[in-house]
C-alpha cells in the first residue's frame, strides 16, 4: 500500500490542531508507532507546556503558520463550530500536498461547509474527512491517552476528490494506531448509521437520567444496568447540541425507530403478552451476542 | 448489633437453594467470610459436584429435607415462578427460627403469594425478603463469582413480622459480603424504584437493539456508548418477562416518565432549539456525577 508514498509513517510531519482528551491521544498514538515530528497547535499555552513535558509533542504552537506549512498531514480536533473557521483561516498556510483530517461526529454539514472552499482554493491539498469512534467522557490533556482508541472503530469519507495513495495512507496510520477498523462510508451513509449508533444513545441517556423523579436516593437503588446506559449523559452540552442539531432529521428518524420497539413492550405490557416480550428479549439476545 | 443473636456468622449452617450464577456467587461469598457450614440444593447433579469441587460448599443435595432441617439461614435464588412451590412444598422442612431470604427482581408479587403461608405455617420461621442489585448476563455456576457484589447496592424488605435481630444479622451478614449498602423499603417503595433503575434500563436496552433498521453492519459502526447501551439486550428472556409482567404497572409509568424527557428533546430538534438542549444536558451531567 505504501509504494506510491514517498515518506514513510515515521518520516511524515503531522501537526494536531486541539489538544484536548482527542487530539492529545492521537499525538501520544502517533508517537507510540513513530512519527518523528509531531506540532501541536492550541490556543491555550499550558496545554502546550503538558503535551511538551510529556513529551507526545516535539513542539507546541499557538500560531498555526510555521507548523502548518511543514506537515503532511494535519489533524484537527476542534469542536465542529470552529473547524470551518480554522480551515478558511489557515488555507493559505497548509503544505502543497497535504493531507487534513477531521474528527467530527457529523460529516454532512462540516462537508458542506468546507467543500466550496477546497474547491475555491489553488492549494494541492486532501481533505479526507473522518470520525474515530472513541472518546472520554473527560475533556483535556489531563485525560488524553491512546489506549481510547485499541480496538476502536473508524470511519474515513471517500469522495471522489481524495487522492487514493492518500486514502491508504491515513487508512494504514489508522490501523497502525491501534484501531481495529476503518470503514469507508459517503458522508451520507455515515450520518444515517451514526445517529442510530451515537446520537440516538446519548439521546437516551440523558433523557433516563432526567426521567428519575428523585422520589428516592437513586444511588442506593442502581445496579450495573442503569450504570452503564447512563454513564454517557455526563455530556459536553456545546458539542453534543451542536452534533443533535446538525444530525437532527436522521436522528429524529432513530427515535421514532426506537419508540415504535418501546412501543411493543409497552403493549405486551398492557395486553399481559408474554410471548411477545419473550420473543422481543429472544431477539435483541440474538443481536447483542454479534456485537463487539 | 450481634449481641442478640446466639450464634456467630462463621458457625451458621446456611443452605444456598438453586446453584447458578447468583445461588454460586453467595455460596463463595459465604465461605470467603468464613461460614464453616454450606449447604448446596440444585435439581442439577452435576452442579452440586462442580460447586463441592469448587469447595464452594460443603455438601450438595437434591433432595432438600436434610439440608433444611439443620439450616438457620436458607438464601432461595430460584427463578420467581417457582419460589413460592418451593416454598410452599418445604414450609415443614425447615428449621425452628430459621431465616429465609430470596434474590427475585420484584417484591410485590411474591410476598403476596408467599405470605398467607407463612401466616397460616405454624412454624417459627423469618421470610427476610432480599434483593441483591447485582447480576451477570451469563447463567450457571461456571460464571458464579462473589466479585460481582463488591460495592453493590442491596435491599431488604421489613416487615413488622420480621425479627429485628434477623434484620441486623442479615444485614451484616450482607455488608461482611462486600455489598456497600443495605437499605430497607417496604415491597411497594421496593417496587416503584426498581422500575426505574432496573426494568426500565432493560426495556430500553431492548428496544435499542432492536430498533437497528439492519441497513448497515453495525458492529463497524458503533463505540463505547452503543456497546455500554446495550449489554443488557442479552437477557433471559424466561426471567425479564415475569418480572416485567409482575412490575407492569410501575414499568408503563416508568416508561412514560421516560418518553416525556425523551420528547423534550425530539420538541427541541423539530425547532432547532439549541437552549433546551443544552438545559437537558446540563441536568443530566450534573445528576450523572452524583452516580457512583
Amino acid at each position: 500500500m505504501m509504494k506510491n508514498n514517498l515518506k514513510k509513517i515515521e518520516d511524515l510531519t503531522v501537526t494536531i490542531v486541539g489538544l484536548g482528551v482527542i487530539g492529545g491521544g492521537f499525538a501520544q498514538s502517533l508517537k507510540n508507532i513513530g512519527v518523528k515530528t509531531i506540532y501541536g497547535i492550541d490556543i491555550d499555552e499550558g496545554t502546550l507546556r503538558k503535551a511538551e513535558e510529556k513529551k507526545i509533542i516535539t513542539e507546541g504552537f499557538v500560531k498555526t503558520k510555521d507548523p502548518l506549512k511543514k506537515s503532511d498531514l494535519v489533524v484537527v480536533t476542534l469542536y465542529p463550530n470552529i473547524v470551518k473557521s480554522f480551515f478558511v483561516n489557515n488555507i493559505e498556510n497548509f503544505k502543497d500536498g497535504a493531507i487534513i483530517t477531521d474528527v467530527i461526529g457529523i460529516k454532512g454539514k462540516i462537508i458542506e461547509e468546507i467543500d466550496p472552499f477546497i474547491e475555491k482554493s489553488e492549494k494541492k491539498i486532501d481533505f479526507i474527512f473522518g470520525h474515530p469512534m472513541a472518546g472520554r467522557e473527560k475533556r483535556g490533556i489531563d485525560f488524553a491517552d491512546s489506549r481510547v482508541f485499541q480496538n476502536a472503530n473508524y470511519i474515513l469519507i471517500k469522495d471522489k476528490k481524495n487522492k487514493k495513495e492518500n486514502l491508504d495512507l491515513l487508512s494504514e496510520i489508522i490501523k497502525k494506531m491501534g484501531f481495529k477498523s476503518v470503514s469507508f462510508l459517503t458522508a451520507k451513509e455515515h450520518d444515517e448509521i451514526i445517529a442510530f449508533t451515537s446520537q440516538l444513545t446519548h439521546a437516551i441517556a440523558v433523557s433516563l437520567v432526567n426521567s428519575d423523579n428523585q422520589k428516592y436516593d437513586t444511588n442506593r437503588f442502581i445496579g450495573d444496568s442503569f450504570r452503564d446506559l447512563t454513564r454517557i449523559a455526563k455530556i459536553n452540552e456545546d458539542l453534543w447540541s451542536e452534533l443533535f442539531l446538525g444530525n437532527k432529521e436522521n436522528l429524529l428518524k432513530m427515535i421514532q425507530q426506537f419508540e415504535n420497539e418501546l412501543d411493543i413492550i409497552k403493549n405486551a405490557l398492557k395486553n399481559d403478552d408474554i410471548g411477545t416480550l419473550k420473543e422481543q428479549f429472544i431477539i435483541s439476545t440474538r443481536r447483542r451476542e454479534k456485537i463487539d
